[in-house]
């Protein structure tokens, strides 16, 4: 009793290292010294009857694309192995060490975090935890964030989340995975995909988890609230993210809101013109491939052949954009999200499946239309509160043995804290349809 | 005595019609009748003896590019004049109305003030108000904004500056101008140039009239302060800043230091690195062209034979910029900003000439180079405050009856009024030198 945080994290390790598992491919790097000693110091504290920081010993992996001080930071690629060492740790991997976390190892991802299926061909692609047989798609970019999850090698795990990232492979998982605002997280030392659109974010089992852990990475106060259902009314939105919705998804999303309904949350229709004039906000891959190409432009020089062809290809687009192109980009935007604002009545809550479809097969996905086509299905709900710049997340709302299916929550920018309260009212209400963990 | 008002503004109408005058190609519009109801309304108030908004009955003229309701809005060209009308006041005129402000007039500038000479093809220059036989220009883009003041056309001007546009015409006729920290007055219906570099800002014959419509502008207090000037410490830039420096300038700036020096204010010299670098910023064009190129693109295809093709060649620079350059810029001016924030030692203020040169002949600038060269040297000390994110203003501190010569005092982002307390104070010292208004 007196070890338990070094016991899980000597349990943790050991399933990592289980060649039977998906150890190999969920991890690129791990940290068994410095994660047994957090534990032990957590331990040591709690047998001194000390106070103890907020994550103390608790188990977190972190995504490789955080600097960790003496180590290159690969992003999922091949092509930087050469960089010089990052001089300090992410400001974001400071934060959890200072809050006692036990930092047990980096995580597989989407190279440079630059699509929402999660295939990495460098460093092996993570099984789903769904159907683990069929081989199908942990979602990504935070691929190996979700799996570390799921499991049992981590308690929580840091993603970034630019145009999904921390929500598809929760939803595709059954776990919980939040976009914050994306100036509460700071993202000092994290390998950037898009200065616009990026943000850093928690993901774990449940929402009081992940809120535990939103606390620490935005340097504030813990202010998750009960919140009485029946005071909740949330919009859902009828058009643009629905379609192309597979029969699962549907069930399990009619499903849910039947029961949030049964239980008192007030549910009304609503259409929102705006997003249908999203995909104007995307043209050339819009402002993530025009930021992309400026951080990647040396480094395609010098060493495109090393890029996985599918991530280099997409970066280019950003190439044909021009500066003036960049600033109706960003004009654009900037309407867009003043709409979306006045439309859902001052940034109410809105609701709306993850994704529309549950996880495909990898061996689905051979073909490069395939792919091009799953994966600006996967992003293209998430992506939503990118562009807008608000705060999401995405809890699973599937019956006990079914595949997967998630359930998003979005608000606008800055209203973290009540999208984590709610979010924990609706996991509440739908919980009791799954198996615990 | 109960009309001085009104009496000050049939003055300045009859100074504006007056033919032998400059009126005609300082203003692009009068409001006589606005600006005497204005004028009437602040003798009524103090015929009753009744307390006065701040700028009660006060002649302010407003640049050519700023909206007034009902009317299009030029910005100095013809390339506009299909426009809708403006559907409202821009916010800074709506400030100045509140304010009780009589404005008298919108003033004559460079083309979509992308210049600073402030020659005007379509509407005329208005000739610089010292040596006015020598046809000379009057420094731009604020040029009818400067040369209301000297013609005795207006009490106060309101101009804007994206690279010196208020400061530049100020020196180069013996007044104060001022460029605030961008964000602290709103640019809402103000035509723009650049939204990186664009600022608004006041132009009067000294001080204090300045920070008095200042205060207005940013719609805050009045924090003017008594500076004893043994309590000042300034630096004074020793590179880039006084290269090419004619021997009028070098004289009237060597003097100014002595007598500031004579009386308490500390002077010391600084070398800045960072202004070094400056030039790598303004590559193509840098931020300016890209921004305004993409404001004009549309304009440029359907009218571009309208434009003056020095203004429109400048702006077509722009089109060679990629986002990603574009990025790469706002990166870079990032890095200087922290530069110039560290190598200033925290932002301290800094002094140099406004311009190195007295105002050119307008017959020597008819040759593209010669019109060119003369448009980097009047830019090139002004525009660091804007590359840099500062706040600045020039005052006179030429001896009587010598050509106009400027002295800017620069200071970090937000120090506005600390800048014009200091400004004063120095204002004070030289203005013994100088003649009375």
């Amino acid at each position: 009793m007196l070890h338990k945080n070094r016991i899980a994290v000597d349990q943790a390790l050991a399933r990592i290292s289980d060649t039977e598992g998906q150890g190999s491919r969920t991890f690129t790097r791990v940290y068994a010294d410095a994660a047994r000693l957090a534990a032990d110091t957590a331990d040591a504290m709690g047998g001194l009857g000390l106070e103890q920081p907020p994550l103390s010993g608790m188990l977190v992996s972190v995504k490789d694309l955080f600097d960790i001080k003496g180590e290159v930071t690969l992003a999922g690629s091949r092509a930087l192995m050469d960089s010089t060492p990052a001089d300090q740790d992410a400001e974001v991997v400071r934060r959890l060490r200072c809050a006692g976390a036990a930092i047990i190892g980096k995580t597989n991802m989407t190279e440079f975090a630059f699509s929402g299926l999660g295939l990495n061909p460098h460093y092996g692609t993570p099984l789903n935890s769904w159907d683990r047989a069929g081989a199908r798609i942990p979602g990504g970019s935070s691929s190996g964030a979700a799996i570390s999850i799921t499991d049992g090698m981590a308690q929580a795990a840091i993603g970034t989340d630019t145009g999904g990232s921390c929500r598809i492979p929760a939803a595709l998982n059954g776990i919980v995975g939040m976009k914050p605002s994306a100036q509460s997280v700071p993202m000092a030392g994290a390998f950037p995909l898009s200065y616009s659109y990026d943000s850093i974010g928690p993901m774990a089992a449940d929402v009081e988890m992940c809120a535990r852990v939103y606390a620490v990475l935005c340097n504030g106060p813990y202010l998750l609230e009960r919140i009485d259902p029946c005071s909740i009314t949330l919009d859902i939105v009828g058009n643009y993210v629905l379609d192309g919705m597979d029969a699962t998804v549907g069930r399990a999303y009619e499903s849910a809101l039947q029961r949030l309904s049964r239980a008192g949350v007030a549910v009304r229709e609503l259409t929102l013109p705006v997003l249908d004039e999203l995909p104007s906000l995307f043209t050339n891959g819009g402002l993530v491939a025009a930021e992309a190409y400026q951080r990647h432009r040396e480094l395609l020089e010098a060493r495109e052949a090393e890029y996985d062809p599918r991530v280099s290809s997409r970066i280019r687009r950003g190439a044909a954009i021009s500066s003036a192109d960049y600033i109706d980009l960003k004009q654009l935007r900037h309407r867009l999200m003043e709409e979306w604002f006045s439309q859902t009545r001052g940034g109410q809550m809105v609701l709306m499946p993850t994704v529309p479809v549950v996880a495909p097969k990898i061996s689905d996905l051979n073909d490069d239309e395939a792919y091009q086509k799953a994966n600006l299905l996967m992003l293209r709900n998430p992506t939503i509160a990118n562009a807008l710049n608000g705060c999401s997340v995405s809890i699973p709302c599937h019956d006990f043995g079914e595949a997967p299916v998630g359930l998003m929550l979005m608000g606008a920018n800055g209203n973290d804290w009540r999208l984590l309260s709610i979010a924990q009212a609706l996991e509440e209400i739908l919980k009791a349809c799954r198996s615990p963990h």
